[in-house]
């Protein structure tokens, strides 16, 4: 079997010693004589396992006091409905980047009025609309990265009110300056691990202050005041997490990643604007890093399939673009190592001649 | 290092073929030349995983035609809102059976009121109290085994109205007419997987019938239209759950694992009942075969420590009690072999000359 180079879109590439640790701890966790998947979250060793990874979340990212992680079952699509019931009073804005932007607004509105500041729908989402974030409302959402449209936000927004970010498609991407956010969150499943898991990050003082009746579940302050193990956690989508943030801060943290994530985007960017055969989607200022979506020129309209087979002899897989852009996207997310990239520059280079 | 006898009460042992298969899966899924953590879950070979493990439950329960078998995040806890969310409208029954029915009735609370039609409270939940389902009720709902305190509703009541239940630790343990229920849920970490999933069996005509607008994710149907993939699934433990009913089908499926479980049980309580250093702490009538409490009798109050290490001697673990119970128990599950127990009780021989 030749070496498969996995551009999916998430879940997707992770580190392979953090998959490694996994079997070793399938096997025996902890030198316990137990499998991970058959242990107690309440028996020695979990809890060491469950600080290890919040304190990695806090180096990594340089989480300053008053703020918690969490980690929650049920993905980025229950945070959607947690963050306005724990947060909207009366009215929050929401900028529209997608489909994702999308999930979270219609969530939004079971709990308040949603505020759309600004949309990008008219361009098929291709370019982050410009906006501006109002003084009066509870808090301001946006999704940091389309994974779907293969645009990012990189900066982190200077916000009037409090801010909140679904970070699932770019967390540790970057250096992320937490103390400007109210709070972040996202699934696991791109770089911080395996499907089946939530993180948040959350200001603790932001908390108790709408005035509906919260069920204890679906309350922030039930997860921070019992560790995130309110109930039965995720264990072992937890412990790949713990391993994906080890390897990470094993390369050198965020500002190494950060680094490597630059010089894969511009690898591939540069090619797709070179190569005349290719052209990205996403507005050039909105490029994301993550996900890069391109498309075949119009003059060679039709030969999608011929790439797609193409790629295949490379061991390229997970390319297909989602089928609201149609065309291609390489997801780039940190596990992904550059000479991946540097094996699709080359499938693009021989198709080029191809053509 | 000796072999460890896992009495954990959940998460707990699980078949070594399903870790075995799940080992081969974080190498190479379905050769895919990718780990089952990095696959995408729209990829080739994950819908069959998915439809596999929906026929192995419609199989193993013999579940009719009507009903649809759920694979969603956030266990149990979670749907203790999200079954009154769905099918509360004005008042449903609920009986007090211990600590998770409670939990399920203070969630039900937020959706409607909830009629305790009995409570177990006063005698610390070691009895099942007698109850009477009333008919003028939107719904019954019952926890079918209290984890913690070792009681256990072994036959299927017969009720007037949609009946829900709890069977978070002793599904897939016997037999169960699901045609009776309307809605059979749990968390998966006892004898259906690995923590970080739960299952939801549901009748479909029950839903629609409320008057609410329920949030999409917290909605039945967006999940059975989407068959269990609204939002990325937890592909490890939804895989780990199918091996494990592969398993159970492979020894001769809920008969046998019933008469398995009914063989450990017997042993046990036999023991617990000849040796005059333990008493058995749940009524008799009501002992569960899934999870066995037991004390120290009070002649030797005080010694609980000694019987511990001497567990230790053993290489059994798990065996401490829930604090509210104090004492012992032992978690039978279907993955447990009878010779753990015989060495549980060779133990508790070897304790009674001891003391």
């Amino acid at each position: 079997m030749i070496m498969k180079h996995n551009f999916n879109a998430g879940p997707s590439i992770l580190p392979q010693q953090a998959i490694d640790a996994t079997i070793d701890a399938l096997r025996d966790f902890n030198n316990s004589g137990l499998s991970i998947a058959e242990i107690s979250h309440r028996s020695a060793g979990w809890d060491e396992a469950m600080d290890e990874c919040s304190v990695l979340w806090k180096d990594l990212l340089s989480i300053p006091d008053g703020y918690e992680v969490l980690f929650l079952h049920g993905g980025a699509s229950q945070q959607f409905l947690m963050a306005p019931y724990n947060l909207l009073q009366t009215r929050a804005a929401y900028l529209d980047t997608g489909v994702w932007a999308t999930k979270a607004i219609e969530a939004a509105r079971y709990y308040g009025e949603v505020q759309v500041i600004a949309s990008g729908k008219d361009s098929n989402y291709s370019v982050i609309p410009e906006y501006a974030i109002p003084a009066d409302v509870d808090y301001f959402h946006f999704t940091s990265n389309n994974t779907i449209f293969g645009t990012e936000i990189l900066a982190d927004p200077d916000s009037p009110v409090n801010m909140v970010s679904d970070m699932s498609s770019d967390i540790l991407s970057r250096p992320v300056n937490v103390s400007r956010y109210a709070m972040i969150y996202g699934g696991a499943q791109k770089n911080a691990g395996t499907a089946g898991l939530a993180f948040v990050i959350i200001k603790k003082d932001i908390l108790g202050k709408v005035s509906r009746d919260i069920p204890k579940f679906f309350d922030y302050r039930t997860h921070i005041k019992d560790k995130s193990m309110y109930n039965t956690p995720p264990v072992i989508p937890i412990f790949m997490m713990k391993e994906t943030l080890k390897w990470l801060k094993g390369i050198g943290g965020v500002a190494e990643i950060n680094r490597r994530n630059q010089a894969k985007a511009d690898c591939l960017y540069g090619e797709i604007d070179r190569n005349p055969v290719f052209r990205g989607t996403a507005a050039v200022k909105n490029r994301s890093r993550m996900n890069v979506c391109f498309v075949l020129d119009e003059k060679y309209a039709g030969k999608e399939n011929d790439f797609m087979e193409l790629t295949k002899k490379y061991g390229i897989t997970g390319i297909k673009g989602h089928r609201s852009v149609g065309g291609f996207r390489a997801s780039l997310y940190n596990a992904l190592p550059l000479t991946s990239v540097e094996v699709l520059v080359d499938c693009m280079k021989e198709f080029e001649k191809m053509v």
